[in-house]
């Protein structure tokens, strides 16, 4: 399955035979100090620049978070997509809890977006799809319902038949949801990284659709988090992974690197390229940046 | 399936439940000069200062290769054994490709000693099989035989088939074989990686042995050497590696990281027991370090 994102001028593809997408996930101020004061203060060239960073150090794609408690977050969300799509040509994917929120990065938002998220809840189901459906965008389902998130890997993927059925009943393709199975801290539970690979595995097999992870939770509560996610990427790649919202500078090494050995770079060019451009820094096309 | 090798103390077990299982492999002179030169030289100082350090950094088992043209091997190898038992606790892995010096290590080394290696060729299978056998040791069979390394994933399984038939033949149980399916570079070829990975998983589901891989071949000839072998170990242990000869300082952590991910590290007590050792250094039974 081949899902297609545009920005104005660019189109990249996600697909389940590779190579695999990176979604940076560093504008989002949930634990970034540094990013919810550039929020509040209007800071707005420290958003350009990790922006343009992050294109350098190899995202395809870039997620916009711009949730603070006590700003308006539908009007943060629609200037930031304005802002982005005038310094960094690739597509965006607009998350929020908010629906007012991805409406209003909807409505902004270049070409084909990506939204994050729907979940198996029924009222983000019932208010979120019929805007995705309307705006021609893709949405990342989270597999996780009323009732919590599923403990085993055959309860979740019901969660994704759920989601991928009320997706198809509004008219959304199959291709247009990219399903997010969740990783939790294998420091809670060991067997936490197992479950979500199995899910991914059987996602794989039985839906054939696009597979997405935020996959730095896996690490949470664990001393040298790096190694863990690092490893969890690799694994959930194998597995049948296809794209992740992460740190580009921290995993496109390896994510190209794991893509080479699965066969899918052929004269190992992607991983040449990209060793190439981080030795060289900057070379990206920056439309805005004064 | 359980495989324990044994130093004079200590047992290692390497099984297909996990976890994983490290040897160390520097100390073998090919390719690098200093470890060559205190071979010639006699400085035996260097080859415990890097034995000592491999265990601290995570080794289970220590590689040791003592091949430099013109220089007595077999003497060699009885001697570095020698030292290596009376400096480290942990079980050897001796490594040549002469039956003499692999005859004199044997009689030198502690315990229940790993060969490195068999293949399916008839010499080396008719000459060293019976040693192994002689010696109650476990040794490693390479999936190459007279005709070179098959270039598919079933003719390669079809090797190892051969082997461990005539190890059963000369009274080697199955679980006192381990295969290495060999790794190719995938600078060279890009499908090498993915030919590699489907073994292992043929090997893991057909014949339910221990798997052993030399991970940095793969690397070989490519730029940032180190994510492709990160990457790589980490999807062959998926695809059921269960030990390899590595460079402990630079891969336990993901090792560790990958085991507990897997689900075979509760509480993740060895992903920490490890953090904390790198952390503290030092901390390992030194013998004869003087």
């Amino acid at each position: 399955v081949k899902t297609t994102l545009f920005s104005d001028k660019k189109a990249v593809t996600i697909s389940t035979d590779g190579p695999f997408t990176v979604v940076g996930e560093k504008i989002n101020p949930t634990g970034r100090q540094k990013m919810a004061a550039a929020l509040e203060s209007g800071d707005f060239d420290y958003i350009r620049e990790l922006a343009v960073r992050q294109v350098q150090a190899g995202a395809d794609v870039l997620d916009v978070n711009v949730g603070v408690p006590g700003l308006d977050e539908p009007a943060l969300m629609a200037q930031v997509v304005g802002l982005l799509r005038a310094c960094v040509d690739i597509p965006l994917c607009l998350d929020s809890p908010s629906p007012v929120a991805l409406e209003a990065g909807l409505a902004a938002a270049p070409g084909k977006p990506l939204v994050n998220s729907v979940s198996g809840e029924e009222k983000r189901l019932e208010t979120l799809l019929p805007l995705v459906k309307e705006r021609g965008a893709v949405v990342i389902g989270l597999l996780m319902d009323d009732e919590g998130i599923p403990a085993t890997p055959e309860a979740r993927v019901a969660v994704a038949e759920k989601i991928l059925k009320r997706a198809t009943r509004v008219g959304i393709p199959p291709e247009d949801v990219i399903i997010d199975p969740l990783a939790m801290s294998v420091g809670a539970d060991s067997q936490a990284g197992l479950v979500t690979l199995r899910t991914i595995q059987l996602i794989h097999e039985r839906l054939g659709v696009n597979i997405n992870l935020g996959a730095s939770n896996a690490s949470f509560g664990l001393p040298d988090r790096a190694a863990v996610n690092t490893a969890f990427m690799v694994l959930a790649m194998f597995a049948g992974l296809t794209c992740a919202i992460t740190d580009p500078a921290k995993l496109t090494s390896i994510i190209r690197a794991a893509d080479l050995l699965l066969g899918r770079d052929e004269y190992a060019r992607r991983y040449i390229g990209h060793f190439r451009q981080r030795q060289k820094g900057p070379a990206v096309v920056v439309k805005d940046l004064a």
